[in-house]
């Protein structure tokens, strides 16, 4: 049989590391698969940087459109990201019939409806394994390794710049603008980190696995989105003190009233093991109903891969686009006339536990009032740590730290107790807030 | 479309568990699969059991020729264990084009083979997810999630019973046949628990990712087992003052001159994840050339963790039954025509590194005499740690423990090494040798 004939769009840093993945190991790829895949026809505005990547037996060409309009081309694997062109190239891909593979999960998280769409409609697939944590086969795992489950609920570390960074401000003590410079230096962050520090790149993978997780459509615009540039290192270290470490989770999970998709910086206790994961590493833990807790690790990020989870998804197509393509592993899960309409809750609806740090004026008397206001609006609490007041410095009239952690509490309570408490006297600056989980 | 027909062979621990997940989750599981997947059919020689398990609804027979001879039924699942009558029984159904789903990680490891070529012949799937860690989804992950590598290696902990063991020696400082006991009045381990302790039944899961991984035909009779049975409470000690801890690991390995395939007790760094899996958790590690490191970790046994492998099977076969037999993903991840013949290696030829604990007269020149055979043989050592002779006690003439972690070593080598050590007359007891494996 001869070979599937892939055309790539983009070859940057992923399609390189797809081209040369393929060539290294296209003996062993096509005794899995069945049959060769070949990459036959490449696209980049920057040909000679192609050209130089591919060899001399490859087409380049400066257009996409030629690589989607050309009939030989099975597969159109689009690394070039972001919602414009690649949108308008992988929806005219699939209105010629060819099979689509992407690591664009900015693009799915916002257009995956009209785009899963079109691809039912014309019988062919989208695979996306490359969009959520790299290497790591966590689509598949959710998508086919855990349909016997009612998915509880699901966290991700999902982005290795922001790990990275908390990683360093943790085992250096260092504070976050310090960090993020190093990262940028040592290429784990981007010129403009903006997506990856405020949280929006693993927004839009926390949204691509509810989506999967629920059976619901892709809500990205739903999804509450908060990332680590106001974390202090003096967090970091009481939270080590009380046992835990403070990771940026994306968070999806079912409740009764509906669905929580939220990224957020969080505290998670130390001995779980998604609280070792370190540098740019990535892990997804997952808790349904059956199989109880299951994690899956590696890295998120990087040419190969990435790159690995792109050949995964084109070794799937050559093996299954025989099947009925009513009976292929749905897009979501779930097969799209059997998607639900749950809804995502407003972050004030959302139920977690809480780490506070208030600055507060050293004298008799605040802890009580403060307690006195949490106990008044019906937040328990769970652990309160007191700094001496030498621990923490200042000028003037003495100051401390006062750390507090509550119980479960629903997020419109706690929003109110903070701004009463904001409001007293002793309390010295704005109070810091950081959402806790214990993923057990 | 009318439900998929399934019938189980054995209801006992994981039957029940299926049975209650598939009508738990049967909304959901439909949504996902396209179509019902119902179990309609129970056989069990102990026909009460099973008809309190499943209701009125299903028919329960005593004869498991009755299920598998019934034209009504798409799906065997086959629970009953074991090489005798199970094996039977799969080659039956598959004799009459059913698709079969099986836990059983001995009848595959041995007579994978026959079985899977059989399979092959009639077109038919035989899935066996739940054979290897529980509900943890690694069969799926290696055979289609990660396609584009070259398995470089595979190390896991696949046996809960000597993982909850190891965990309970090192948590309480006790001695193995105490924590047996233990284990035994809390289920954790069997009233003859020989396959789990012996590293057996971790042999058969290795085989398995073995065969997949590498593209070779199952081969149990080759590999190396070694239980846990020998390892004192003191080397889990030592261990750890040096930074390690024990574990039992399934190993598999491609080097240059074939392939490793072993289970035995290994060092493992402390600050590996891998270390920290507790309990009667399983957790697998995967080197990948273009993946790096994966980690997936879960259940690896009991009533519904097992199940949602099972079911995650019966998933597979409804949504891709559709496709052409030979598209489909092959049993041991290469098209059975493209199978390699690269040979597993003996023992002797295997490289690793060792821990070896030494009991010694406490008197001069013991290390030196120690360290230069070692040198004399090549044998490189990393690091030393002799204990205070009061730390061990004794009587008569003072004793003390000499600890020796040795860089990478021939087994050959250090089998010859350890034979002269072991004549010296100031080596007071036979030398305990625990392999070390960085996994890095």
């Amino acid at each position: 049989m001869k070979p599937i004939q892939v055309g790539l769009l983009g070859i940057g840093t992923v399609g390189s590391g797809t081209f040369n993945v393929l060539q290294r190991n296209q003996e062993e790829i096509r005794r899995r698969a069945g049959r060769g895949i070949a990459i036959t026809m490449v696209a980049d505005l920057d040909v000679e940087r192609a050209r130089a990547a591919v060899g001399p037996d490859v087409t380049v060409v400066n257009d996409a459109r030629q690589v989607v309009a050309n009939p030989e081309i099975d597969i159109v694997v689009e690394l070039i990201g972001g919602y414009g062109i690649a949108k308008q190239l992988v929806l005219e891909a699939i209105e010629a019939g060819k099979h689509v593979v992407t690591a664009n999960k900015a693009l799915l998280a916002v257009h995956g409806t009209e785009i899963f769409a079109a691809a039912q409609r014309k019988g062919v697939m989208v695979a996306f394994e490359a969009a959520v944590a790299g290497g790591i086969p966590i689509i598949k795992s959710l998508r086919e390794g855990l349909t016997a489950n009612r998915i509880e609920w699901i966290a991700g570390i999902i982005n290795g710049t922001t790990n990275f960074i908390l990683s360093e401000m943790r085992d250096k003590g260092l504070d976050f603008d310090v960090v993020l410079k190093e990262a940028q230096r040592l290429g784990y962050a981007e010129a403009d980190p903006t997506f990856d520090i405020e949280g929006v790149d693993a927004a839009h993978k926390i949204t691509l696995m509810s989506a999967i997780a629920y059976g619901v459509p892709v809500q990205f615009d739903r999804a509450y989105v908060e990332g680590i540039t106001k974390l202090g290192a003096a967090d970091i270290r009481y939270a080590e003190q009380l046992g835990y470490r403070i990771k940026l989770l994306g968070i999806t999970k079912r409740v009764a009233a509906g669905i929580e998709l939220r990224v957020h910086p969080s505290l998670v206790p130390a001995k779980r093991l998604i609280a070792n994961v370190e540098g740019a590493m990535n892990a997804v833990m997952v808790q349904g109903d059956a199989v109880g807790t299951t994690l899956y690790y590696g890295k998120g990020a990087g040419s190969e891969p990435t790159a690995s989870a792109v050949v995964a998804d084109l070794v799937d197509i050559a093996r299954l686009h025989t099947a009925d393509p009513e009976h292929r592993v749905p897009h979501l899960a779930f097969q799209p006339d059997e998607m639900s309409d749950v809804s995502v809750l407003p972050m004030s609806e959302v139920v977690t536990s809480y780490y506070l740090r208030l600055r507060v004026a050293d004298q008799n008397g605040v802890l009580a009032k403060v307690t006195g206001l949490l106990a008044a609006a019906g937040i328990g609490i769970d652990a309160v740590l007191q700094r001496e007041s030498e621990d923490v410095g200042g000028e003037g009239a003495p100051q401390t730290d006062l750390i507090i952690l509550t119980h479960d509490t629903r997020e419109g309570t706690m929003d109110a107790a903070i701004a009463q408490m904001q409001v007293l006297p002793t309390v010295l600056a704005p109070i810091v807030r950081i959402r806790k989980e214990e993923l057990a």
